[in-house]
């Protein structure tokens, strides 16, 4: 998500007509390929319409939630970054990176995840950005099972080669509003970016 | 690039054995291979192992650049935010989000391109990191043809799809030590990968 990219920038117009002539063939309805574009936009990187997953009504239910000035909850601050100009411009949610909540250690335990757990219990209906840390998305799936918490929408995008897998299948188990980005790919730009088009869709009152 | 991944944490070190071990064939020298695994590691995305360049003694030059506390030039506030950890945990240098530099709007150029123009006058010899704007690259080479500034390395990771290729062409063209992530992929962690990954090399003393 560049941050010269206001809604309706030339640039990101011209993007998006690029992006719709090269898409070729696809099964989203017109809300969820919105945000699929706003994805391969901010990545370049076609391969992601085929991970790209929605729970029923998960735009939906993330677009009330986002008017409803809920707060955001993302893992790492680069997600918090992605997002903060967007929504300082729009519905000015709360935004908070879970792993500047815990300066202390925790044995056994990544610092995201230590914060999160802390965010659990300040936002138990937050909407949930993670784009990186695998440890934070398991966390937040446990604490969902628990009947701990009940996200308005989790946004489940980390990265990498370990645990990635085993959290993106723990959050396809869980009974939560929910957009995937399945496999190894994610990052904190492809987090932002959905979280992003959510904001444009929600902001452009595109829903009745 | 995760918040949670300290120099030789034990999930960098699983990640990076997965990547040794599903790599398979490439040309690179043993330097540059850590670059390219580290990019890899933050975006799971092996396509990149053919898109990655490097000058003649980039990395050499990249690590010297750091160890002398060369200032660190990124265009926006997400490649800042992807390398500051890191940054601070080892040489110190000074981090400047180009994008950060100015309020005022100035007709026809974006926001970063303007900021990244009053970094090259405070910041002539800047180590520059591009994960997100063409124009800040463009402006970079132009700023180097017209002999006003000698960066010591420019990471060239522009992402997207509206004068990418062009930034990127312009900067193959330019006489500077430069790393570039080829074609319209790249993004703010793959251009904070690249500069933890010579941040790492620079501070385990792996040169000469």
């Amino acid at each position: 998500m560049s941050q010269d990219l206001f809604l309706n920038h030339p640039i990101t117009t011209k993007s998006f007509a690029i992006i719709d002539q090269e898409i070729g063939q696809h099964d989203f309805d017109a809300l969820e390929y919105k945000v699929v574009r706003r994805v391969i936009h901010s990545t370049a990187d076609f391969e992601l319409i085929n991970s790209l997953s929605f729970s029923p009504n998960a735009i939906k239910k993330g677009i009330n939630a986002l008017k409803k000035k809920t707060p955001i909850v993302t893992d790492v601050t680069m997600v918090k970054q992605g997002v903060l100009s967007l929504v300082n411009k729009t519905f000015k949610n709360l935004v908070i990176a879970s792993v500047n909540q815990t300066s202390g250690s925790n044995p056994g335990k990544t610092l995201t995840e230590t914060g999160l757990l802390k965010c659990c219990n300040t936002y138990p209906r937050g909407i949930y950005v993670i784009g990186n840390a695998p440890t934070a998305l398991l966390t937040l799936c446990q604490q969902i099972l628990l009947n701990k918490i009940q996200p308005s929408l989790i946004i489940g995008a980390p990265v990498g080669f370990v645990s990635v897998l085993e959290a993106k299948q723990a959050l396809k188990r869980v009974n939560v509003p929910k957009i995937i980005v399945q496999g190894r790919k994610g990052g904190s730009p492809v987090a932002a970016s959905i979280l992003n088009a959510l904001i444009t869709l929600a902001y452009k009152n595109e829903l009745p």
